[in-house]
């Protein structure tokens, strides 16, 4: 029967287990570690996806420390609709513009056609700006800082799971503020919340910078990234954070009375960061065994498979596991005593699913007053005591953490190259790949040429690298300061 | 400027603040203290509405207790697509003909006219089922326990905030089984998490019980509901769990191969509850002055009110506050040091907002050594030695989550009745309202001849209630247990 059947199924029953190798072709393993892991599959519906719960608790780890740094810079979680009048869209010129190609119009409801198409939010920018011309009324009311943890819709016609699909889930925050500073400020914290959550939970390093213009959000000011490198050199953008200016506030009125008693518009910001962040792990750190998860994000940060052949290996061995995880009530376990499967079967499954440490232990081990512990980062292997087992997990864990970083920002530095002109940027681009630091001349024109003809884009203009003065690789135009250049997703 | 503003806004500034009384119009009550208590507001969707950030708290505080009982009993969280190919409403033929009314269709997407139309979930069977029949191979991928939490769609005619709106937010929980006992089981476990869920953290008794076919899921083979009485004594439908049976199974080729080999449809469950919750708790709890919540979901359980004049007092009064919210960790504390406006003021927007306790506390106080404690239940107000404050507010706030379910229990009680003709139902039906216990011949000509007469309908068939012999009070045929009757939301 199980040859009728497609995908993540006959995986389950161990036919073609492995993954197609990185360097063979990245995309198929890519594709393949999702749907073998079992974090998500194709739906019926072209370009959306299904989050299979194991890539489901994945993302809700990410969410509840996202959330509680929120929470911690005083943003409040609300929820506004999901369909948007057709007409707000158009209110902001250079969104509705930014949007359009990709929205998702419900024209039909119950049973009638609507006399005003609804679309499905692509982003809330607009609706929530309705209701804030409601809420606030004097600078008393500000700032106002509100996040919505949601799903969206932009139809996509190159989907691909957890990095491009039409219906996503993402938060997305929007504050108002009295003044420019105010939100500039605000746009610039969220941005070293998303780099530290990144960075400090997702063990990968990101370049925080500003986006070019023609790079940025439909309808803000200014856009700020943070940029990844992923397993093939090449860049995700990882998160971003808007400073709206007074766009959506002139568009919708949203106005408040000063301290000096004046009408003002105020001024906003948005910055959102998606179930993408999913695709951006299993990029940054997987190998040709499939994924492998920073522990302070794993859904399973131990898997232990005990070796049993008798009930009076039972029990011996289970009281023991039972011990030591009522020793880490912090730690989460997964036992894995399937009675049906070889411990080899279940090693694979386990590295596939990217659990960062597992611990065996049988009756053998007992004997010995041992477990074995196996990273999954380096594939070692070590016998630890069991008095030390308590210690050792933990330690492990944050050294498995500390070592994903490691390996992850030493890939990039090793592929971040600074070049001076564009025949040499163009070569090792096209030889090695990577991120590139380069001088730009600062104009659309420029950046539209070394898009067309390399694939490439300026994916930011770093915040922490320093002024620097040169020539713009491609014109010879004075610049000051380089920027990041790289093939994107 | 602000009498240009409608809604929340001239609220916040203190006008209008007081609700309509429950007994004048229990309907305007409603809404009054939905949009003062700042809960929720209208959006410009028609049958829409946004979910502000104090009544999202309360949402979240409901999730987070619900999500912990759904995983402590083996279910997983997952996520499906939004939108679902119109044929697949069309598999299951009662599905289909239930929900067709209320569906919003997705007709363009992308720029073009989509060849088949998309539905915007109204529930998730039938995209479920068909993920499931890709990942359930054998009995030992049984059983399958997922929950989803998601927004849906249902076009609502005569909507009302929390109640009835297009949009919701909802857990739905889909089960497969390898036999119907299994299934059976999950149903009537889900029915009791919901019921110790609503009775222990809402403080809001319910009657778990049977829907008669009429008013079951279309679908469904069985649903069984808990039925809650609201202030004005009408029913809230607070949460149902449903048997489907093979019913999805067989339109969706759901089959695993089991113990001895052969082929068999799963059996399957779904169940839900939603932000209609929210609604409930509001009626259940609230009066006059506003909203009561229990302390167990508050997102505020103790608002401290700070008696301060000078900066002598601040120095004085601050600290002390500090003390006893560091002693007490686990209460959800807020300070309200708004200088600009009056005590009065402030007790009156907390006792809106339902906060369960006030603590008042100032230099006064200091002088004689106590705190000032005014529970939000009662009204009434205790003067505590300073030294007793870290006792004294978890016992209190216990007290109150037990007082509220005593008088919902109380208030119950006094509005349930045993008739025995339907006479003497319709007179007391319009008299006094309430629950009636009565026989019914449990044929759907008498259910609708009740409904259409009275606008009552049969809640549900008790799962508690004594077996006991009668003759319906409508037709006066044989009848072997009491139903449960009521005008409801």
């Amino acid at each position: 029967m199980s040859a009728n059947k497609p995908g993540g199924a006959s995986a389950r029953q161990g036919e073609g287990r492995g993954v197609t190798p990185r360097s063979l072709d990245y995309s198929t393993w890519y594709t393949d570690v999702v749907t073998k892991a079992e974090l998500a599959d194709y739906s019926p519906v072209r370009g959306t996806m299904v989050i299979r719960p194991y890539g489901y608790a994945l993302w809700e780890n990410i969410q509840k420390d996202l959330d509680r740094r929120f929470k911690e810079t005083g943003h409040q979680n609300a929820y506004f609709p999901l369909f948007i009048p057709q007409s707000f869209l158009q209110k902001e010129a250079e969104h509705v513009e930014g949007f359009s190609p990709e929205l998702a119009v419900v024209t039909h409801a119950g049973g009638k056609e609507l006399e005003e198409p609804l679309v499905v939010r692509p982003t809330s920018e607009t609706i929530i700006n309705h209701m804030f011309s409601k809420w606030i009324q004097s600078h008393r009311d500000l700032p106002l800082l509100i996040n919505q943890w949601a799903n969206v819709v932009r139809w996509e016609l190159r989907p691909r799971l957890f990095l491009r699909t039409t219906e996503f889930l993402w938060q997305e925050g929007h504050t108002a503020h009295a003044s420019e500073p105010e939100a500039r400020e605000e746009v610039l914290r969220i941005l070293q919340l998303y780099r530290d959550f990144v960075q400090d939970m997702m063990a990968i390093p990101v370049v925080p910078g500003r986006k070019s213009d023609s790079e940025k959000f439909a309808g803000a000011v200014e856009t700020f990234t943070i940029e990844a490198m992923m397993g093939d050199k090449r860049a995700l953008q990882a998160g971003t954070s808007h400073y709206l200016g007074q766009n959506f506030a002139k568009a919708f009125g949203t106005q408040f009375q000063n301290e000096n008693n004046e009408l003002d518009f105020v001024h906003q910001t948005s910055w959102g960061v998606s179930t993408r962040l999913v695709g951006g792990v299993i990029m940054a750190h997987g190998d040709d065994k499939g994924l492998r998860l920073p522990p302070h994000i794993a859904p399973i940060q131990v898997v232990i498979v005990p070796f049993i052949r008798s009930d009076e290996d039972r029990a011996r061995v289970l009281p023991i596991i039972d011990q030591i995880r009522q020793a880490l009530p912090q730690i989460r376990f997964q036992v894995d005593d399937r009675p049906s499967l070889s411990p080899g079967f279940k090693f694979n499954e386990w590295e596939m699913k990217g659990v960062p440490l597992r611990m065996e232990i049988g009756p053998r081990d007992l004997d010995k007053n041992q477990i074995v512990l196996a990273r999954r980062d380096t594939g070692e292997k070590e016998f630890v005591d069991l008095d030390r087992a308590t210690h050792a997990l933990p330690d492990l864990l944050e050294q498995i953490q500390a070592g994903l970083w490691e390996q992850a920002l030493a890939f990039r530095e090793a592929n971040t190259r600074t070049v001076e002109t564009y025949e040499e940027f163009k070569a090792q681009l096209d030889e090695v790949g990577g991120f590139f630091l380069a001088h730009w001349d600062g104009t659309p024109e420029t950046e539209a040429k070394i898009k067309e003809e390399t694939r490439a884009t300026i994916r930011c203009i770093p915040l922490d690298s320093p002024q620097e003065p040169g020539r713009c690789m491609v014109t010879g135009e004075p610049s000051k300061q380089r920027v990041l250049i790289a093939r994107a997703y």
